[in-house]
């Protein structure tokens, strides 16, 4: 279980994200109200965009509320579009590697949940990627695996496909456990956000209304004093927010059957 | 505010105290049961002796639970002496420098608790160091000052004068809160618990009766199942635990009236 | 290029092969002479056999030289038989899961060389690995893929049969130059080491005569003082080290064909 | 021995100085030409200036050439004014703390040089720092004493003067060596740079002309193919480099002198 805050606007300081609001990503890392684990300190991670189409990418394994590099470049660092990452992580290793966001040509991608029957289909995912997609797969995750799929799916022309397409990939939950996915990603255009569970409920992700500034918000937990119009994102609606407005687009059983059948 | 566990007796693998126990440190590193703080995520670190006149040390600013190269070092180093601390810092920077324990020569020192007047009465501190204590000093904490300020009034010879003359330096509470000690440390040959609070309570700390392989251990929380005779160790008392039992003396205003006497 | 020390014979602080000698590991690690690089310094490991049949591991991506948590476990603990290599990566990333030495099971092992078609037959390594093995990798290293294609083919019953066919998977040199492997690992009982190079010349490795203590050492370049009978070990030519002596078995084209045969 | 580099003019990003030059100080952090130690892998730093007063800082003990987290930050963050600095140290512990620049209030500060008789005085100095300045030392270096006991001199109104009464405080060498300071620092509105040898000569420091871009940088090496009109910097000489151009002022012992009879 980890955190998220995601932004898009005009230009400001991460730090009015990330450190600032009174129930900011930093402070969740160490008093979350909505997750399982009240801690977060297994690693944290930044991407931000700004001149070049390829996203800056900010990972470490220090809790994230122990590194004065963090706060410093939250300070410093302005932008108009950018995604935060606190990990708690419930198994595996803590390595940079491991970190969210993962990057890859001008994509940014952060998730939350688990795929609990990974350890079974993981081979046949690895196997499926193209070369240059298997080759950039640098850790051990789930989550990482699944922002690759996307990818191989044709994350670059029709992001609701790709994830439709990789969510039959996944396949369907088993004696493990339902299969949670909440997932914050980003071409440098827009700001994706998607919840899905094959049972029972996914992290929580709320979208905020219009900030005080005229930029617009993601996070796992409202941002305390920005705007008090956060509404939680429903399970399977895919959600692209930019400067112009939020446009979503159902991402249910039709659209995977439609895409089997197109096939 | 941190948690601790020590054990002294006949040699076993660390993480028979810090990773097996069902309440063991790496469990109170993320759920404590005791502490303000639930999580300790600063730090930690762990003494150890061997052969060496001089301790072992090994201390990362990792979380504790995020360190394979720590558990790993628990499950293959033997000692019949060491102390074990997770830092929860309340203030300040996260280094190695300030993870206890702190170790000089054949002592090692953890500290639990904090002076909060340290700010006004840090630079008196200092400068009453003879230069190779002061040398020695690494970082920033009041815990490293304490531990120096013990070794220059006589630890070597006389450690409960050491404590008490170091009290004196430390001097009243004030405004800003009362001063609470809650340390252990040793010499290679026992192993000391020390709790005091100027006022109100020092952080626990409790005595286990002899546990299953013969060997005493102490521990900001019991460590469940190896004993069920853990007992709270009362404040001002010096408590030195060996192979051949547990010997206490009693610092209190009486001890330091009378050392104040002695000058 | 990276450099290897490694050790079997009565148990001995670790300092006395990693820090002591006046050409130690450690001072290689800054100045040495027979590698492409004077510097590594990018990660170390070492792994170490005590009571448990598994060995310690101790891996991080500093320099070694600036590690003080390395230096006091080199002189704190005591094995009878440890490996330690510090890495100086060409390519790649530099963390934890890419150090050297790897350990599974009983098994640790460590590597200087490269495949430079390792991107060209990765796929084809990771799709032979039976299920275990293939979640056993966490890093991105042709390294950890030899090791592990050892495993899959019977390095617990056969080395030198292990060697030959990972030899024959990883297939001739092509454009991109000679595959080298200089190679040392153990399963508890004994050292091997093992050079290749499908042409030209494989990294150095030498090995010691008997030194003081009655012990054994291997190492990219003679550790001073300890023994001037310091020998090259020739290609193609698995050593096996015990407390008993020195084994030595060939494994050339006639081994991998007569291996073929045997098919 | 370090390495240091520094700009000043138009905006560009970090990367260009620091990456991307054929000699960059990346470069440099390998393949010293000029320094006593080939390699700098003891932690670097930047400071940057920005919209903020105070300068961003990010610092880490890894050697620079591994931290991906340092490449994607040059990549991003653009600056009219920045500094940037790798460590070699030759005595004492690697710690974020110990790596430059140092940052207080709106000064960041880099040096490359010792002070060989620093044990010595390093008492006298700290305690001739007002409370402020004693409070704000974390690491345990001759360079960060340095940095705010020109502080406690008046480096804000008159920085010659503070440096001047600085090597007064240092006091002539002793048998141990020749004191040698270069440093680079800054207010965020001036580049300054500085060298001083008590004998023999201080570790290089060259001036670009004018780049390509209209700015001018300082660096311990110069960074090839930005303008070949690199000068050696004088001894004794501080630099103020600003958009208008380069002031120079001595701090000779005349100087020095005036500052005394002023007293």
């Amino acid at each position: 279980m980890c955190r998220i805050a995601a932004y898009t606007g005009p230009a400001i300081p991460l730090e009015n994200i990330i450190v600032r609001p009174r129930h900011s990503l930093l402070t969740q890392s160490q008093h979350a109200n909505e997750a399982k684990l009240a801690v977060n300190g297994d690693g944290f991670g930044i991407s931000w965009y700004g001149q070049d189409e390829r996203p800056g990418l900010y990972r470490d394994v220090l809790p994230a509320w122990a590194d004065d590099n963090l706060t410093n470049l939250c300070r410093m660092v302005r932008s108009h579009l950018f995604i935060a990452h606190i990990r708690a992580s419930t198994v595996g290793e803590t390595s940079r590697a491991n970190c969210h966001p993962f990057a890859l040509g001008r994509w940014s991608f952060c998730h939350n949940g688990q795929i609990p029957h990974f350890g079974r289909i993981k081979r046949r995912m690895m196997a499926a990627l193209p070369d240059a997609l298997f080759d950039a797969r640098r850790g051990t995750t789930d989550s990482e695996m699944i922002f690759l799929t996307m990818q191989a799916h044709g994350l670059d022309t029709d992001p609701a496909a790709a994830i439709a397409a990789t969510l039959r990939d996944i396949g369907p939950e088993d004696a493990s456990g339902p299969v949670k996915l909440t997932c914050v990603f980003s071409d440098g255009q827009g700001l994706f956000a998607f919840r899905h569970a094959s049972s029972g409920d996914s992290p929580t992700l709320y979208l905020s209304g219009v900030l005080d500034n005229g930029g617009r918000a993601v996070a796992s937990e409202p941002l305390c004093g920005m705007t008090d119009r956060w509404t939680a994102l429903p399970c399977n609606m895919l959600c692209r927010i930019t400067a112009e407005g939020v446009q979503t687009e159902e991402i249910g059983p039709s659209r995977a059957a439609a895409l089997q059948a197109a096939e």
